[in-house]
């Protein structure tokens, strides 16, 4: 048996001006320190002992978990950092506020690159402004492995390997896993996990700094699944 | 040429109240968190991108290594934690205040226990309240590794074996590492690259939070070494 826990990051400044993030590294608002922190006294509270912690390349995923974890007594558990954890890309929609892209749109359109499993946004090239390309943190990845942008589909078959290679061997050998990620990333996670359908998978929504606890068994099979807090 | 920074934890919680602190898990104080975030601001102004962070597994140095990365907007570089750059273990004398150690055992005795590079400090036994052999982080550590007390000459033995097998790969790799670590983790550092005599290491001081920054060249050759702030 062991425990397998999501955080969702905290409250983003660009989760308060509304606009589409994506790989854009936005920090924590301080309401998302606050949750993330809180996050931290539940898994206290919870007294699960860590032996791993992944998260992403992203400031406010990185931050959170080292809220957490140093809210839980636990810092010095080994982490692991990788842009497959990332946020889903929103590729050309990165920057721009919600309201403003569904006046341009349309309400409709917004809708379905929002919510749409299989549908790409509108893409950056690699010489974009903001392309990921350009960041020195994605240097030593085959540049036709940087996301122009993506759907949740295209997210979810960049995240499993990472599940594949190094989440899946420790759960098995029976560690204690905390992941800090992206909404989508996790959302990646959970669909494989708890075998969710393309169609109702877009419904399931992660709450901010709220951690969800899985017992898994040695088969990876979830034994029991609550939500802190 | 690689860069490779040290970074001393800022003022811990202990360093306020006078106490060997050795690997007892203390935290930092304000003024340490303010010292470690102005690590960040010289690493940002002097543009450093690094490539590798290594770190102990001590809260004080772990967070002063993401205050000082988040400091230069690079929080997402890869971090390992490793035992091997903890602070000496000071053995029985953990936790005590100096002063009234000095009054118990006299002043030379404990000058002798800071200042001499081979005398040991009293044990710790592994059943000892305290003892690093009841810390859940050194589960995986053979017991006999796990110290009961360190002179610098031990701690300088530990620490090297990292230094060989991850920190000078790096360098001769042309990566830019930086290490957050402790006043005796750093010395032992300090007098294997810069080749100091076990009578002359003993009068070097790192100064907390105060990043030192050397270039070398792909033999490990000190080409240039400097203070920042």
């Amino acid at each position: 048996m062991a425990k397998l826990v999501f955080i969702r990051h905290g409250q983003s400044q660009w989760n308060l001006s509304n606009q589409f993030t994506g790989w854009v590294d936005v920090d924590l608002s301080e309401e998302g320190v606050k949750q993330a922190q809180n996050a931290g006294h539940l898994l206290q509270e919870e007294g699960i002992d860590f032996d791993q912690a992944y998260t992403s390349v992203l400031t406010r995923a990185i931050k959170t978990l080292h809220y957490a974890l140093e809210g839980c007594g636990q810092l010095w558990v080994p982490e692991e950092k990788t842009w497959r954890l990332n946020e889903r890309h929103y590729g050309a929609l990165q920057g721009l506020n919600k309201e403003e892209t569904a006046d341009k749109y349309g309400e409709e359109q917004v809708h379905i690159w929002r919510r749409s499993y299989d549908t790409l946004p509108p893409l950056l090239s690699a010489d974009d402004e903001g392309s990921a390309a350009q960041d020195r943190r994605y240097a030593d990845l085959d540049p036709r492995a940087i996301p122009g942008g993506e759907n949740l589909k295209v997210t979810l078959e960049r995240v499993i390997p990472f599940w594949e290679d190094k989440i899946a061997p420790d759960l098995i050998a029976g560690k204690n896993v905390i992941i800090a990620a992206h909404g989508n990333s996790l959302r990646a996670l959970t669909k494989y996990i708890e075998d969710i359908s393309d169609a109702d998978i877009m419904d399931v929504e992660m709450a901010t700094g709220q951690p969800v606890v899985y017992d898994l068994d040695s088969q990876l099979k979830i034994v029991n699944k609550k939500k802190l807090g």
